[in-house]
C-alpha cells in the first residue's frame, strides 16, 4: 500500500527517473509518446499530483497531522491537551514544522481524513491520540504507509511507533498510598471504557483491591466531562456506605468531584481522600488543593515531537518509547480516613 | 503581488486556460510549442507549481495558516488562548478546513513563514493574532494577496479584515464601577506596550482617570507571565501610598496577583480589589473568586472562523466586524475600599 514514486513508474515504463520527473511536471526534455506512457503508467498505479513534491525527492509538506475525534469545545478546558499540544508543538516548530490539525465528528471521519491527506500528501506523517481498546485506526494507518506515531500503549497500536507512560503502575502507587493511609473503600472515577488507558487503570484498581483485600473498589465510567464527573461523584456520596477515597481519570473532573463534596457537606480530605490523574494549575489553586499524578506534560508533548521527526526522517523506523510514570504529588486533598482515625 | 493565475498566463500567451492547465499538469492535449511557450511565460511570471491546485480552479489547501511568535510554553498556560483556538477549530472544522500551525522565534520568521506558505499554497488564508501598533506584519499579507483576518482591531490592521472587541468599552466599565465603589487609587498591570489592546486600554484607563479626578491611576507593563503580573504586583503593594484596585490584562496575572496580596497579607477584597480581564475557569475557582470582564471565548473563536470561510470564499471582500465587549461579572474580589468605609 505504500504510494507508488518516481523511481517506481520509471521502473515500469523503462525510463529514467529524470523522464518521469520531466513528464510528471510538465516540463520539456521528453518526447511526446513518451511523456504520454508515462502518464499513463503514472495514472494506472494511482500516483497523485499532489505527491509530486515529495516523489521529487526530499521535499515534504513539513507538517504533521492531527486528526482529532472530540468535541472542539472541550479541547480547550481540558489543560493536559492543551500543555500536551503546547509541547508537540514546540518540538515540532523546533524543526520549523507545523502541526496540521482538524477537528472530526468520529472515528470514521478521522480514518477518511487520513486517506485523504495521505494522498494528496498535506503531511509527512500522523500523530494519533486516544488509543482505544482494538483500535480501527491502527490498521488504516499502517495500510496507507506513512509515518505515524501512536500516544499510548504499551501495545495495542500494532507496527506502529508509540510514545507512552506506565498508567498502569501510576493507579498502582495511588492505590498503594491511599490503602497505606488506612482507606478500605474507594472508587475510581474513569473516562470511556473504549480507552486503553481507561481500561488499565480500571485493571490495575481492581487486581491491587484484590492483593489488598479491600472492602470495596469500583470503578465508574464517564465521557470525561465535568458534569459526567459531578454525576458519578453524586451517585457514589449518596450511597449508604460512601467510598473514603475518590480517584478521578482527570484533573477537570476531579475539580467537579471536589464542588459535589462541598455541595454535599462531605469534608475532603476528613470524610473523603481526592485524587487527580493529570495535574495542571487547576488542581493547584483548588481549595483545599488537590493531590495528583503529576508529570511534565509540556515535556512529555515536546519529546513525542521528537519521536514523530526520527520516523519522518527514517521511513521505517519503528519506535515504542516509555515516558516517565506520572508521580503522586500529594497536596491538601488527601488525609487518612475520620472513621479510621476514631477507631 | 497577486499569484499569477492560470488566467493570467493563458491571456499573456493568448491561448485557452485548457490549454495552460494541460500544459502545467504534463497532460497532452497541447502542442510542443505551445507548451514550451506556456512553462516560459509561467516561469517569467515566477507561477510556481504548487499552486497548480489552486489555479486550477476551486481546488484548495483547505487549511487556515496560524504563525505564533510567542514561547510554545505559554500556549496551553493560557485559557483565553486556549479556547480561542478551540472554537477556530470548531468553525473551521465544520467545514472540514484544518488549522495548519507554527511556532516561531519572532516576527521576521513570522512573516518569512507568510511568504513561504502563501507560494507554496500550503494555506488558503491567514489568522493573524497579537495585533501590534504599527504592526509590520500588516503590509506583508496586503502585498502577498491572500486571504488573511486580523484578530484585534479597531484600525491598525490596514485592507485586511478583522474581528475585534472594544478593549475601551470594557476598560472603561471597570473604572466606572470601581470608581463608584469608591477607588481612587487604581493600577493597571498590562500586557507589552507594543500591543495594540494593551495601548487601547492604558489610553482608556488614563481618560478616564482624568474625568473622574481620579488621585492615582498607573499602568504597569508586563510581557502577560505570571511570575511579571506577580513581580508588578510586589512593586505596587510595597509603594508607601498603594492602589485601592488592580486591574489585571488577564486571568493567568490576576490569579498571580491574588497569591502575592496572600503572601503580604494584603486582605482582598478589604484592602485590594482585583480585575481581570480574560474569564475562565482559573478566575471561577480562585480563592476569593476573582471579578472578571468576561465573554464567550469559544464563540469568540467560532466567529472569527465564519469571517475567516467568508473571506476566501470571496478573495477581494473585506470584513470589519465588532464582537460582543466582554461584561464586567463581578464575583469576590471586587469591594469598596476599606479605607473609604472607615471615613
Amino acid at each position: 500500500m505504500r504510494r507508488p514514486t518516481i523511481a517506481d513508474i520509471a521502473e515500469r515504463v523503462g525510463v529514467s527517473k529524470g523522464a518521469v520527473s520531466f513528464a510528471l511536471n510538465g516540463r520539456p526534455g521528453v518526447g511526446e509518446a513518451t511523456r504520454a506512457r508515462i502518464l499513463q503508467v503514472a495514472k494506472e498505479m494511482n500516483w497523485r499530483p499532489h505527491s509530486a513534491a515529495r516523489a521529487l525527492g526530499g521535499a515534504r509538506a513539513e507538517a504533521v497531522g492531527l486528526v482529532i475525534a472530540r468535541p472542539a469545545s472541550t479541547l480547550g478546558v481540558e489543560p493536559f491537551f492543551a500543555q500536551l499540544l503546547s509541547g508537540l508543538q514546540a518540538g515540532l516548530s523546533a524543526q520549523s514544522v507545523a502541526l496540521h490539525l482538524l477537528i472530526v465528528e468520529d472515528v470514521e471521519a478521522e480514518t477518511e481524513v487520513y486517506r485523504e491527506w495521505a494522498s494528496a500528501h498535506r503531511v509527512d506523517g500522523f500523530v494519533m491520540v486516544d488509543l482505544k481498546v482494538r483500535d480501527p485506526r491502527i490498521e488504516v494507518l499502517e495500510d496507507l504507509g506513512v509515518p505515524a506515531v501512536v500516544l499510548g500503549g504499551p501495545g495495542g497500536h500494532g507496527n506502529l511507533s508509540s510514545v507512552w507512560a506506565d498508567d498502569r503502575g501510576a493507579m498502582l502507587s495511588v492505590v498503594d498510598y491511599l490503602a497505606a493511609l488506612g482507606h478500605r473503600r474507594m472508587a475510581h472515577v474513569a473516562g470511556l471504557p473504549a480507552f486503553l488507558h481507561t481500561q488499565r487503570r480500571t485493571r490495575a484498581l481492581r487486581d491491587r483491591a484484590g492483593r489488598l483485600d479491600l472492602e470495596e473498589a469500583v470503578s465508574v465510567h464517564t465521557d470525561f466531562s465535568d458534569s459526567e464527573g459531578a454525576a458519578a461523584t453524586r451517585a457514589l456520596l449518596s450511597r449508604s456506605r460512601r467510598p473514603t477515597a475518590i480517584v478521578y481519570d482527570s484533573d477537570v473532573m476531579a475539580l467537579a468531584g471536589l464542588g459535589v463534596a462541598g455541595e454535599m457537606g462531605v469534608k475532603v480530605p476528613d470524610e473523603l481522600s481526592i485524587v487527580a490523574f493529570d495535574d495542571s494549575v487547576l488542581t493547584r489553586i483548588a481549595h483545599p488543593a488537590i493531590s495528583a499524578l503529576s508529570r511534565d506534560t509540556f515535556a512529555f508533548g515536546k519529546q513525542f515531537a521528537e519521536v514523530m521527526l526520527e520516523v519522518i526522517a527514517e521511513p521505517g523506523l519503528r519506535r515504542d518509547v516509555e515516558t516517565a510514570t506520572p508521580r503522586l504529588v500529594v497536596r491538601e486533598s488527601t488525609a487518612p480516613p475520620r472513621a479510621w482515625q476514631d477507631d
